[in-house]
């Protein structure tokens, strides 16, 4: 890996570099994205069957298109027992620490009569859309799932791609069942996106549509906002490491690599206070990569988007980490937790030596769907948060409006809403 | 005003007509918006400059472009003394409302030596987007304004068009300046939304943008979504009234009409399981529009998206509510707070006959900033939520990831994601 001294004008460049990646570069393809989106709002079924004959090689109709019961427990035969055994340890992981974001509705009263709150609601419907093709994602699955089972979402549909033969992927199949999903349909790309916006014969309208997807189906999620709502809009995945020189150099080489082999676009970066530290993990990610399954996307997003930085002590390593704002932050330092509190952006947050990324990933239980690209510094994890609405409550009585009654009609009349000061005037006359 | 008998298809028609004044229908202007933010984008200052010469036909420069402490302080020289008193007494309370939407930090450990939690942290900088022209609003500013400064955000930007003598409206500065406004921009338009998006000489770029605007602004802060984090995209206002026998056919009159004077696209709805109030409501109206001021605008938009239906129970209006899902609800029977359990979709929720619907935008506390045209399905009012964002926190021990490494080997292997594997099982080898 590049070693580079962290100097203003590296991180300049380096913060630019970063944002090639992201979705909103890709322009070029909005307009196939919105003739699949109106085809599909127009022709319905239709479309949605041809788009997949053309895209996917695969004969959807309206009697194949929901999986069935028995294609689900087909799917249970093919999948080994014990890796359902860890699906379900995880699962029930995750629903412990989404558990623990529920909100409440909440009110205030006083004794003139007057009740303020929030009432929270879950979502009604919401459709998960799971990417299929070269990478099937289980672990993802569970992960968009189960935030909105927790919140309480009446129904959960799932879309995914078949393959050729019309066919999904069992891992998948097995761990949406787990997580808990109502109905799965076969469909994927910018066309499911538009079926689960618009609604087709066969596949429900949904009020939120999330889940990752490649370029078209985040293009489709970003023209559908505002009709539904979307979670945000993911790029490619990211690491981020703060190491001094008392990390273990191969456990921070293998973290680098872990998020490296995602694909060609993953970008994996040490910042570290140790000259020293720097020459061994380089040394290490050589080694693993000699042995590794997936080098070639590996040495190319290490090429690309990877980096080791040298800083001259730990504040530059937390002000650049906060400008980086990473997917993954691990912190493999003497005092991580001290470090954590400077932290202001990142999606998540990884202390010490044995918090591995993949941990996240799998197993720890909070979700793994974080904002990519620099978007942590405005967006949050998926979380139950995504598959809540609130509506405010107020109640005044009468003896509680009189009193200021004026103040609303003057402040109405000096915006010129004099409907607005009649509606509260009339109660008075 | 037009009563209609609320059968199935009657209920179609008006749920299809209202959404026809969605912001997703002005596909038309996306190209115009999409020019203005490459320009501004790329010839930053000089094209926010061109472009306010061209539709606010003021000559704004980087000298005269943010409003300063002496603007303000005439300002509030022109503002009545008592109008600032009212302006304090609302933010006071707005302030109050929320302050207890703050979300907390929080963990949880085991004695395993796990530790998992989230960190809430503010945003860094936030744009604040006023609209100017034949509306001023300060009521919206300090609705916008106030959530964020609960929040803790270190930076709050306003930006707002300048008249054509590059004057903001007094009424507008004093609010802002009420509500803890950092800095003010005279910039308005799709204009405004790229500077705050991207940044320029004068204007800093920032994490979110909120706030109302015309079409442009609409449509340009959807497309700078994902680049920042935007609130939700405002419509037109909407008022939804339940009413039954016991309700004040003048107070119900009042509060339609206090919706339908925004502008000729709002919307009034009173469903009722009363004749003889549907009767007395469209006849107080009548006798109303002779006497206010904004006569013309209320009847085009009666005409237009107004409606009294008539239905055979609360429960029916119960369903026609929630699938409508409007802006502001008002509950005016018997028993109002019956029903609010049942609703599921609105903005805000007003009880009973004194929470007039005007309450709710000028003084109790709630926000203002409410989801419209059936968003309220999956959007909230805004709120401090809007102003923070989450970061996961993840802290295993050996002791605690010992035990469970091979299920997360298992799982790792089982998406083919070997390096995920590896990172795990490298630090047991």
């Amino acid at each position: 890996m590049r070693i580079v001294e962290l100097t203003k004008e590296a991180k300049e460049n380096i913060l630019e570099n970063l944002l090639k990646r992201s979705p909103n570069n890709y322009g070029q393809y909005e307009e196939t994205v919105k003739d699949i989106l109106a085809d599909v709002k127009e022709k319905k079924d239709k479309a949605v069957f041809e788009y997949t004959k053309k895209f996917d090689k695969a004969d959807i109709t309206a009697q194949n298109i929901r999986v069935t019961e028995e294609e689900i427990e087909e799917a249970y035969a093919l999948v080994d027992d014990s890796l359902v055994e860890v699906i379900r340890k995880a699962l029930a992981n995750i629903r412990d620490y989404h558990m623990k974001q529920k909100q409440y509705s909440w009110f205030d009263t006083t004794p003139q009569g007057t009740m303020l709150g929030q009432k929270v609601t879950p979502l009604e419907k919401v459709g998960v859309y799971v990417p299929g093709g070269k990478a099937v994602y289980p672990s993802s699955v569970l992960m968009n799932i189960v935030p909105a089972a927790v919140a309480g979402v009446d129904k959960i549909v799932m879309t995914t791609p078949p393959d050729a033969e019309g066919k999904v992927s069992p891992n998948t199949l097995v761990a949406a069942k787990e997580a808990g999903v109502q109905e799965i349909y076969k469909v994927g790309g910018a066309q499911a996106i538009a079926a689960l916006a618009y609604g087709t014969e066969s596949v429900p309208k949904v009020d939120k549509i999330v889940g990752p997807g490649n370029i078209f189906v985040a293009l489709a999620k970003k023209a559908v906002y505002g009709h539904v709502s979307i979670d945000s809009i993911a790029g490619p995945s990211e690491i981020l490491v703060i190491a001094d020189e008392t990390a273990n150099p191969r456990f921070v080489a293998a973290d680098l690599l872990s998020q490296a082999e995602h694909d060609e676009m993953a970008s994996a970066i040490l910042i570290t206070t140790s000259k020293e530290l720097a020459k061994k993990v380089s040394d290490e990610v050589d080694g693993f990569l000699k042995v590794l399954s997936r080098k070639e996307i590996m040495e190319k997003s290490l090429e690309n988007y990877g980096y080791i930085l040298l800083v001259k002590d730990l504040e530059e390593a937390v002000e650049a980490a906060n400008e980086i704002a990473s997917e993954h932050l691990e912190i493999v330092t003497k005092d991580p937790y001290n470090l954590m509190m400077k932290i202001r952006n990142a999606g998540a947050i990884f202390l010490g030596e044995y918090s591995s990324e993949p941990l996240g990933d799998y197993f720890a239980g909070p979700n793994h769907v974080l904002p990519t690209n620099g978007t942590a510094k405005f967006f949050s994890p998926l979380s139950v948060d995504d598959f809540i609405k609130k509506s405010s409550i107020i109640s005044y009585s009468r003896e509680a409006l009189e009193p200021v009654h004026k103040d609303i009609v003057q402040f109405a009349t000096s915006e010129k809403l004099t409907a607005h000061a009649n509606s509260i005037a009339v109660r008075f006359e």
